[in-house]
Parts: structure tokens; C-alpha cells; sequence
């Protein structure tokens, strides 16, 4: 392993950095923001990245919310974006379906665990679905339930696919519908399987939580994950947006998702900033997940050469 | 391996095997009964047991239901049993918590993810308890939700171990609590961790699938399970019961919790019965999980010799 390179500071180092790269992938909680706080200074550096020519492109394993809500976010913040810049586990899980998975009917509909974002990006790709944020599944298991799900006259007999991610309204009833139809042969696939989300300073449930069960229930049927640091999402990212590898740099605070994904993707280079989960203590050591190939403390501190 | 001894239609082994054990522990479902169908002849081979003086004990996984309520299910079923006979997953738990983990203030309370079985039986050795059936956690994740647990003031100081059984009425919220309870250091347990749960001879989300997700979300926190085929739950039953190992026997359709529990558990045999989930090839497979020292085609093959 060689050592990262530290580039806060360094002016040289940061224009040599800069000049290296085309395009830069950047995860967006621990290094844009955290929450709702934007990191001091993030704006002007995505302003000053674009002014020199580098294409910006958001890459986020939340997929409870759409571009277009990522985009309202961005505004929100004060963040000038637009939706072609941003890049959500739930449209990366879209266009898998669409262009690479290709279900044909009469088995083509998808059964989703999730929220909005999820169904607002299967719309987009005009991909069927049930489950997601449908009423009629946010409800509590009836004693009808049981027959309707155990003879199948309760299910779908077009769903092909099973899609999990992060979902607020989980319950027993998604659960045993999504068991049926992994049952009778429906591809697993998960937005992302995070363990944890982050949420005011701690964590929650995160999207792995929702595929785990289903994983267990199963056998050991894993799903096939379309977010960080699945080689599935820079396939689909490569594919939209036409990249140079090489010329590419993931950006990102976690090692065990954004630096591994840059890595593994064999793109130009990783950068880790420190406003986030990992520390420099955590690649250091001795089993660490990923190593990037250079470090600052925060992003700004690739503006403050401008 | 030595080969499992067939009894059926043979009086001289069956009368052999009767009288080498004092006690029968009996799984319920695949072996008395299949959900509300009981076997054929099963009431009066367990009156034949009983009229031989052994002692029959039911031994079972489901936390959903508490003894009392098993015991109204075996009367409804026109089976005569008492309370004393019959210990479930739920009580395994609630004896595990009050006589071996003893739980002290002001860490006593138990964090429960399951139905109200589990709730009878806590009540029943005066464990303080949260969650459960309780209305305030049965209800979708609200905004204040995030800051409340993640500053704590959502949650109960007094909470010390997380207890996960079968909860038909599972959702974020629960799921959040039992993290962050985890996170502080508390005690997990499982009623048992059954992948699977049958029901109208298909197959449900199982108890191990609400622990899955804590397991995962946890980075891999594992609970101890007190429900087959874990020896918790057969030292709580000897301790119960002050039986002879060497004079019980385990009789069940499932070889990887029913037969791997009474081998585990040293007793002086095991009996499969044909009425369930496993079958003769699944013992000669190469694989094969447990192996038993006796079957039958069915359990009153037992009584054919009255």
C-alpha cells in the first residue's frame, strides 16, 4: 500500500491533483454537507471545480429520495446543481432494470420495499411496480393475509423482481410478499445495503437492514446491490455519463463505500476528506478496507488555491 | 453415522423404545399437529404415554402464543394437556432472564421486539418489560422520531437487554429502538431464530428474521437464541423439569432444530417422524445436519402397540 498524499495546503500538489482529473464522483453526506449543515465553503469549490472545466457528478446511496428531491436539497442549501449532476442508488437500481436487467413481460414488474424516490425513479424508466408507498401495503398483517400470500392469490403473478431499499414504513407484510416472490424465482436486487443510515448525529436502520431478513429467510439469497461500493453503480454511471476512467476521481468520507468503489472501479484516483466517518487512523491500520490515494480535511480546502 | 432404527409396524422395538425413556419432549407443529389439523391417533398415543407413566413435555419455537394460550389451543384441538406440560420460547426467555441473566436496577428492563406471548411470560416472572404490543410502537416513524432516539430522550435508561421473537407488527420504529438499545450495551437475545415461520403449508418470515436485521445493522452482534435447537433452552428445561437426560427423548420433524437439539443436548435419543419438514433422505444425505437414533412413520405408530 502506498501512503496517501496529503494535498490540504499545498497549493502545487492541489493544481497537479486537479489537473489530473475530468470528472469527480462525490458522495454527498460527510463531504458536502452533514444533514441539513453544509460544510463552510463547499459551494464556492464545486463553483471553482466547474469553472475549470470538471464535470460534477453527485454520488449518493440514498434512494429514499428521487434527482428531481435531491435536486430541491441541493437548492435548498444554496448548492447551484440540476438533476443530470446527480447520480441516487434508486436511479442506478432504475437503469439496471431498464437497460441491463431488461425484464419482458409477462414477468416484469417490480416489487418494491422502499420509498418515493425508488418509484419516482422506476417511473422514469417506465419500469412497472407494486409495493413502495402504496397504502394498501403499509398496513398491518390480517389473518386473510396468510391464505391469500400462502396460496398466491394475493400475489402478482408478473413481478419478476424484487427490489429492497431503505424503507420508514417496513412491516411484516412487505416482508412475506417479498419472501413469496424471491420464492417463486423474482431476481433480489437491493438499492444499497448499508447497514446504518445517518441521521442526527447517530444511526439508524440503514437499506441493508431491509434485504438482511430477506437474505436470512432465504437461504443466503444475497441481493444484488446498486449502490457504493457495487461495481454495478460505476457500470451504470460509466454508462450515462460516457467517462474516462483514468480521469476520474472518487470523492468521498467512508473508505468501506466510496474510496473501495473508486478502487475497485480501477478509476484515476480516490480522495477521502475528513469531515465524515473514516479518519486517517482508519486507513492506517493494519486490516483497512481501502487506501485513497490522497487526503484533505475538507473540500474547501481544494478552492482555497483559487 | 450409525442408521436411524425404523419402528413402525414393529411392536418388540417400539416397547423396547418406549421403555428406555421417563420423559418425551414433543415438538407441536409437523409432529402433533399441522396449524389447526392434528394428526390422526395422536391424542391417544400421547394418553397411551402418559397411562405408561411418562412424562410428556411440549417443546416448542413459537413465542407468539404464551402457555396459557398453547394450552387453550391443545384443548380446542381436543388434546388434554396443562401448562405444566408445555414450554415455549417465550417462557424459555422469560426463565433465562429472571433466574440466569438477572438483570439488576437500574438496568432491568427488557426491550421486546415480538407479540404478546412473550409479554404473558415475562409478566409471569415479573420482568419489566417496553415495547411489544404496546400502541406508542406500533405506529410509522415520525419526524421527531430522529432527534428523540438519537439524543436518547426517546428512549428508557432502564432498558438492559433487547429481546427479539416473532413480531407480525415489526417496523422502523422498533427496529431504530432495538439498534440504539444495542448500541448502549444491551444484553441480545432471541426467542429463537427461526428463519422461516409455517403457516398454511407455505412459508412466513420466521423470528431469526427480526434479529437478522439487528445482527446486521450492528456489524454483526449475534443474539442468544433460547428456543431449539439451543442448549439455553435445554437447560432451562432441565432445570424445570430435573429430568434424566439419559432417560429423555427428543422427538421432532426437523432435523436442524429438533434432532440437533436433543443430540446437542446428550439426551438418550432422538425420534423423527415423517409428518413435517424432513424426510428419510434428508438424514442420509451427506450433509446431513443431525442424523436420528429412531423413526417413525408417524407418532401414533407409538401407540399402535396399545
Amino acid at each position: 500500500m502506498t501512503k496517501p498524499k496529503y494535498l490540504t495546503g499545498n497549493n502545487a500538489a492541489i493544481n497537479e491533483f486537479i489537473d489530473q482529473f475530468d470528472v469527480f464522483l462525490l458522495d454527498c453526506d460527510g463531504v458536502i454537507w452533514s444533514g441539513d449543515h453544509v460544510f463552510e465553503g463547499v459551494p464556492e469549490t464545486l463553483e471553482f471545480l466547474r469553472s475549470k472545466g470538471k464535470k460534477i457528478v453527485f454520488v449518493t446511496n440514498n434512494s429514499t429520495k428521487s434527482r428531481e428531491e435531491y435536486l430541491k436539497k441541493f437548492t435548498g442549501l444554496g448548492i447551484p446543481s440540476n438533476v443530470e449532476e446527480i447520480f441516487g442508488s434508486a436511479y442506478s437500481s432504475a437503469i439496471y432494470i431498464s437497460r441491463i436487467l431488461k425484464l419482458s413481460p409477462p414477468k416484469n414488474k417490480v416489487f418494491v420495499i422502499g420509498e418515493a424516490g425508488i418509484e419516482h425513479e422506476l417511473r422514469s424508466e417506465n419500469i412497472p411496480f407494486i409495493g413502495g408507498t402504496d397504502p394498501s401495503f403499509r398496513r398491518d398483517f390480517g389473518p386473510e393475509d396468510w391464505r391469500g400470500i400462502a396460496d398466491g392469490s394475493h400475489l402478482d403473478p408478473e413481478v419478476g423482481c424484487v427490489l429492497a431499499g431503505l424503507d420508514f414504513h417496513i412491516n411484516y407484510l412487505k416482508l412475506s410478499h417479498a419472501l413469496q416472490y424471491l420464492r417463486r424465482g423474482a431476481v433480489f436486487l437491493a438499492t444499497n445495503v448499508d447497514s446504518t443510515f445517518p441521521m442526527n448525529h447517530n444511526f439508524f436502520p440503514g437499506a441493508g437492514s431491509m434485504s438482511a431478513p430477506l437474505t436470512y429467510m432465504t437461504g443466503g439469497q444475497t441481493p444484488l446491490a446498486l449502490g457504493k461500493p457495487s461495481q454495478a453503480m460505476m457500470d451504470a454511471i460509466e454508462g450515462k455519463f460516457q467517462l474516462d476512467r483514468a480521469r476520474t476521481c472518487m470523492v468521498g468520507d467512508r473508505l468501506n463505500t466510496d474510496i473501495k468503489f473508486g478502487i475497485e472501479g480501477r478509476l484515476g484516483g480516490t480522495l477521502a476528506v475528513l469531515t465524515g466517518v473514516n479518519k486517517q487512523a482508519d486507513w492506517e491500520a493494519e486490516d483497512a478496507v481501502a487506501v485513497p490515494a490522497f487526503y484533505v480535511d475538507k473540500l474547501s480546502d481544494l478552492g482555497a488555491v483559487a
